[in-house]
């Protein structure tokens, strides 16, 4: 492509070097651009009742002269509304599942892998689930308030006006999701396609987070999205929330807010030591009312740090939800021998092997034949 | 739904009033906020040989300490890459069509409609089209480049270092995209939702393709997708590229750029009075190289300023590439007795039959049987 830069041969042979030095990918890949030659064709046609996109919640702001861009007039417009994408498998009968990524990432995290196989949407459409993927509120299609940047591109505002914008490096993500010891080198049995890091790299964009108005809880910016989360699960009739590492926040507090139409809970890699310390006795008899799932993956004992603490003090809130008389489990694949598996669960190279555990779990434990909300 | 405002009824009332007041739109709804209840489900199920999502392009760049937020180390991430989603028809026979949403606004344009109608991208699927809805550079899933709000943020730039954003108030919107002569008020044959309004204005989202290096041509921050865009058409082993407003400049410099894989172009409502009239003979010439079809929408003559010149602007480039040999046409439903159709022609209550327009054309042009490209 004319005058685009690839990943940087430097680096790109740090990575090589790290699949030869372990020996076990086996792979020829390159960590070239993601191209559409690397799409999977699934073996059988997808049939959807439905498909399509819809957003929910927001609202109406008041712009004045400036906020809207260089010369644009005072007016209105929508900010804090949550964009979600949906397909409903024709037939279906399971209940339907809320997808929703994590920090510095988009509803991108349940589509295609980065080596080009199916996403956990697909996945769980074709297993009978209705299939809702979010943007967060502040990121991708959901949009973004941009009035302070404006304001102080304008004057009117100060500098220390301006929000933190959070990115993740190509090199924080590579330790901190748990791809391998040190940047360019996986773990002996890692699940992740590193040989795709340049295209995961790809999925990374700004996160916004720090835009939103800080709740009164002690979960500052997250108060729209687990709102938005607990109304969405009333409009569908009953849903499953999936909160990967970031938004397993949003879902938490989402059943604190209202659980009505709550059926279930997943938290993907809840990677945040004080999370799961957060909650009082009368907040956790309202987490026994939702069969819940926590889901951790391997190499927790090596880094970053807090990623044990985390896995340990989840483990401890289980063991609390279930003595209030809850239903909630642990599980950590590698107890079940499968080991390797990544902060980015639902891009390793065994997806649909950690999937399965997921389903079977939801039909434990949610299963029953939940109409979709709309059909 | 909890802390979450609506459309204010003040405005809310205004919009009504509009509707009562002409008393065409025959409906109930209020402005409320759209809800899960207002999706359509389609007659028969959509059946895909494959869905899902990649990301092309986009290029490493370098971040300093602080650059990726608030005391983050220095590292590497990926901007100016492009993320696109997909759904290829069971049996698809026909030229795969990359649609590519205006400003302001991301590829939620294509999808579903704010009254929950079917949108242009599965329409097209379901006659028989591979569909590949894009992000632009820089907006939504496509992510952006944070640096320079992040470096105003520590004091490392000053703020006149940043970029304009810009975004489109539900007052500009009801004029520029033609709903009606005043805020509130539709045109008497109005064929966009109004109903839908609030809808509407939740799919606007901040565009930051200010932020984009300039390019050398014209058209300054367009470079990066006009250039993966003509690559995208490669990949594909040959797409129609469908660029709306803001993006029909892309569409049309990615033909400049490289035509090898475009196998057509179609311009929606092209409504920059210099669009039309930058293009030199030897632009024009190469431009007749491929099927070109521009088409523009109702109330031309009205508001706002500049859209008829634009209209007469691409009439007379639809002439000058004709005389060059190509084979471009100019789609004006109004002249075919189809009247009230707006700048959002996509989302309008008559939609599917513009879209017939578009598929007839593409049959009668650029036809064949094209292979998609990964399958």
């Amino acid at each position: 492509m004319k005058g685009i830069q690839r990943f940087p041969k430097t680096r790109h042979l740090v990575v090589l070097a790290g699949v030869v030095l372990v020996g076990t990918l086996g792979t020829t890949n390159t960590a070239a651009a993601q191209d559409v030659s690397d799409l999977q064709t699934p073996k059988s046609p997808l049939v959807l009742k439905a498909q399509g996109s819809f957003i929910v919640g927001g609202q109406v702001d008041a712009a004045a002269a400036g906020d809207l861009g260089t010369g644009a007039a005072p007016g209105h417009v929508t900010n804090k509304q949550l964009y979600v994408q949906f397909m409903i498998p024709n037939g279906a009968t399971k209940v339907p599942v809320v997808m929703v990524h994590g920090g510095g990432l988009s509803g991108k995290s349940f589509e295609t892998t980065p080596d080009g196989r199916m996403g956990w949407n697909e996945y769980f459409v074709r297993q009978g689930h209705p299939v809702y993927n979010a943007d967060q509120v502040s990121r991708a299609r959901s949009g973004f308030d941009q009035t302070i940047i404006n304001r102080v591109h304008n004057g009117s505002l100060p500098p220390s006006a301006l929000f933190n914008i959070s990115r993740t490096s190509d090199e924080a993500a590579w330790q901190n999701f748990r791809f391998g010891p040190s940047f360019g080198v996986p773990w002996p049995d890692e699940q992740f396609p590193v040989e795709h890091a340049a295209d995961f790299s790809r999925q990374g964009i700004p996160d916004l987070n720090a835009s939103l108005t800080p709740s009164t809880t002690t979960s500052a910016s997250s108060a729209d999205s687990y709102q938005i989360l607990a109304s969405l699960a009333i409009k569908l009739k009953g849903a499953v929330l999936m909160g990967h590492s970031e938004s397993s926040d949003y879902t938490l507090r989402a059943i604190l807010t209202d659980p009505t139409g709550i059926k279930g809970a997943i938290f993907l890699e809840t990677t945040n030591p004080s999370r799961c310390l957060q909650f009082s006795d009368a907040e956790i008899k309202k987490l026994a009312a939702v069969p819940i799932l926590f889901e951790f993956n391997d190499h927790l004992d090596q880094q970053p740090a807090g990623v044990l603490a985390s896995f340990n003090n989840c483990k401890a809130l289980v063991g609390k939800i279930n003595a209030a008389g809850g239903n909630a489990t642990m599980l950590h694949p590698a107890d079940l021998g499968i080991h390797g598996n990544s902060h980015m669960v639902m891009l390793d190279k065994n997806n649909l092997q950690i999937a399965d555990l997921i389903l079977k779990w939801l039909d434990d434990n949610v299963g029953g034949k939940t109409p979709p909300g709309h059909q």
